[in-house]
């Protein structure tokens, strides 16, 4: 596929600055541009590659000022970051969509395959199964009994969902990630644990992204729920009975305890830790490798382990390594006012 | 399966307390009460869950006394935590077992499969394997070479059995598990790192559970073992030449790194991190997050990273965001204490 | 197979102390040495080890003097884990291979198979892939469109390769790992996120390993790449467009977030984390658990979230359990300081 630059102005309701001809057949990132490819400028941190880069036209924010002469053709659009992300999906839907049943994939009986889905080669679909229209079962995914997948729903190579989970629509659960394992859950006795089965299951609601290999645990009873929307990275671990509110995003490797809840909007960053049984507000926000141990309010900015403001950590961690020395001055300091004491005791009249 | 709370009562030798006829048909949480369905109240802060609950009935120990008047139905036992395990196990029990080797399966002709095992569509049993009566190979299971799988032991979909391994009685091995990959160990030299081939194997031990994801490494020479009892949660690293306990549990995402060697009922939060060749005793608790870096004692209670004491670790915490406070005391320390000097050497006769 | 200690050492280029025709036929540990077993001895602290060890010869280097009497033979050689790596591989070399195509593997007709492959049993090789002669591809591995494999590379079981990667000659790919899943892009608005499709791919450069479930995410556009001999071990997790230099390892649950550029010859320890956008230079080391949070130089050593020099973090982690005793002798020091400046304000003339 071609486009010229007016073509893709045109679509993004955009105006162009430069070559409105050239003509683009691929995205680069600005700072590996290439001739043929059409790149982007969001983050004023790369600004500096705007002037050398090879692409031949960049998207920019209409009110981008540039600070130096451009080369290349500018395409101006309210919002840069958003625009790639409509051309891209554009790119995208064109691409050819797989379909048909593989001869080689197992579909139990009692299961109805919309004409449209696409079930790869040694998929298992078993019993009771309800696929929606438009989802694609991708070669190697186990899907357990009464297991409901809801329409245009992807499921990549090695998935596996557990019986009787259910995957809501428009979702997107990439390869080897495991639905609905049993929960961690077992009663000590003096011999060892005694298993607690698993009764429950796993709610996934429309639109929510699930890395790779990433564990979302069926509930002891009742659900583990993952709302509309939520964005999960690859190697998460959601424990049995959790909840994660809508259009709340995990960075890869985040784990949460069992029975904890997050709220809508949350942010977490990389190989962020819970605790089980607490509670996590609204609009949270957790730096990378943050631990929590206890409730956090909704709109709390918290880093560290365990977590505290992120202010007060940046400037903790600055101390930090001043530790040792404080404590020998902290030393000094006993030492010389046990002096000065006895100066004084001596001094007085 | 429909049961009353008398014939419930009954099968955990406790007592009624309320209607005995009231007909149940499924588990839920205190806080998830609903019609026909039994719950449990074990943890004392779910308490005032039970004054309101719509479950019919609510497992309690013997010895709880309400603080307000109850509606639900109460079945008074011993240990009403334990009595729940007890109860889902029978129900779970009733479900009908998987039996018999689906026609897509490739099982090598050494291999003879007992009567009551299942093996599921696309599952692979390579040469020299040997199966326990009763086991369950779910479908995309693939079991190498010589691997010997133990009597009513499950391995779900996805989980990978490298060869020479080998996994005892009774052992769950959740979807996409890996047992027997080589452990990471590499000779440098100017050039890059040469792989040492790792020859040695994983034993798993009886009644181990795996949870998803989770990856035991084979031994360099010799063998990973995993002793009896063992839990393990999801995503957790096991690396080559360890060893863990008896009745250890470890939380998701933990990771010991090589040849390291945990005691008997150990409990580790989850995403705690092991250095490589220490010991860890029996009975050590450590917290979410914590990392080892040396040798600990059986019976340790640690947090942290470096791990200590965890009544330590908590005051330290509450501590920590003063820190740039305390540094700013100090300076101020010093300079009052600088000034007084000169004031008492001044005012010395 | 069994070998003399001569014969070993004639291979290996090492000289003999002990008897020449002790038979050998398999590898232990020095502590875990049994008879027929040949051990090695590289590490100091295992030496003790060596007067009591059971394996009928130990590997040492040609410098070691013991310190006591040494009943096992003696293989001398220059430096003894290099020679063991040596060893292991010949041993290792000598294995059957594993050739042809099973039955059962969809191989797309579009894609030429070298006579020397394995493809195993339910293997799926899609449209346009090229296989380098001499690779395995094991049972349950995935291979997308028009991905690359080079000569000599090993893909095990339930791999999965998106669409579009390519993996370079001599590469080993553990179970379950994922290579090229979609990177974590979104856009957000007022109604949620908007996924940015992942138009770019995943290059793994030639004698790579990757460790089981280990996920290298596909760029968003260009390439997510992983340089010549780098060695990852399982669970780790490397985002979209970042880039590993050569010969660098990364030790097990590692994580680095979008575009972030780690150097050449590096060393992290297990769960190490970065954020995104940032520059690790060469042969930097971190500890195990690291967070790193901007740019790191060449050289350096570093341990801690956020990381700091590692003797600063080690000695810091000395005096963290007496913050709260620090913080109360700064209470009382202000305390005696204010009392000292009333006493000298009172004393003065």
């Amino acid at each position: 596929m071609e486009f010229t630059a007016q073509q893709i102005a045109d679509y993004l309701h955009g105006t162009i600055e430069g070559n409105p001809q050239v003509r683009l057949h691929d995205f680069a990132k600005i700072e590996e541009g290439r001739s043929g490819c059409l790149s982007f400028l969001a983050n004023a941190k790369y600004e500096h590659y705007l002037y050398e880069t090879a692409s031949d036209a960049v998207l920019v924010n209409e009110d981008f000022r540039p600070r130096e002469s451009v080369r290349t053709t500018l395409i101006r659009v309210p919002n840069a970051y958003a625009a790639l992300a409509q051309l891209m999906q554009l790119v995208d839907s064109m691409k050819p969509q797989r379909k048909g049943v593989d001869s080689t994939a197992f579909v139990h009986p009692s299961v109805s395959v919309p004409d449209d889905c696409y079930i790869g080669a040694f998929a298992y679909v078993a019993e009771g199964a309800s696929l929606g229209t438009g989802c694609s079962v991708y070669p190697h995914v186990y899907i357990g009994s009464s297991v409901s997948v809801g329409e245009k729903t992807t499921l990549y190579p090695h998935t596996t969902v557990y019986d009787g989970c259910r995957i809501g629509a428009r979702c997107i659960i990439h390869a080897g990630a495991v639905i609905g394992a049993d929960g961690f859950g077992f009663a000590p006795d003096a011999d060892g644990y005694n298993k607690i089965p698993q009764m429950g299951n796993v709610i996934i609601e429309d639109d929510v992204e699930v890395g790779a290999n990433t564990c979302i645990d069926r509930a002891v009873m009742g659900s583990t729920i993952v709302h509309r929307g939520v964005k999960l990275d690859n190697l998460v671990q959601i424990a049995h009975n959790c909840t994660v509110g809508s259009h709340t995003v995990f960075a890869a490797q985040v784990g949460m305890a069992g029975s904890s809840h997050v709220g809508e909007w949350c942010q977490f960053g990389g190989q962020v830790g819970l605790s089980g049984h607490i509670k996590v507000g609204d609009h949270v926000s957790l730096g990378g490798q943050t631990g929590l141990l206890s409730n956090v309010k909704s709109g709390s900015v918290l880093l560290g382990s365990p977590g505290m403001p992120v202010r007060d950590m940046l400037r903790t961690s600055v101390i930090l390594p001043k530790l040792p020395d404080m404590s020998r001055r902290i030393d000094q300091l006993e030492k010389e006012i046990s002096e000065l004491k006895e100066i004084c005791k001596n001094s007085k009249p």
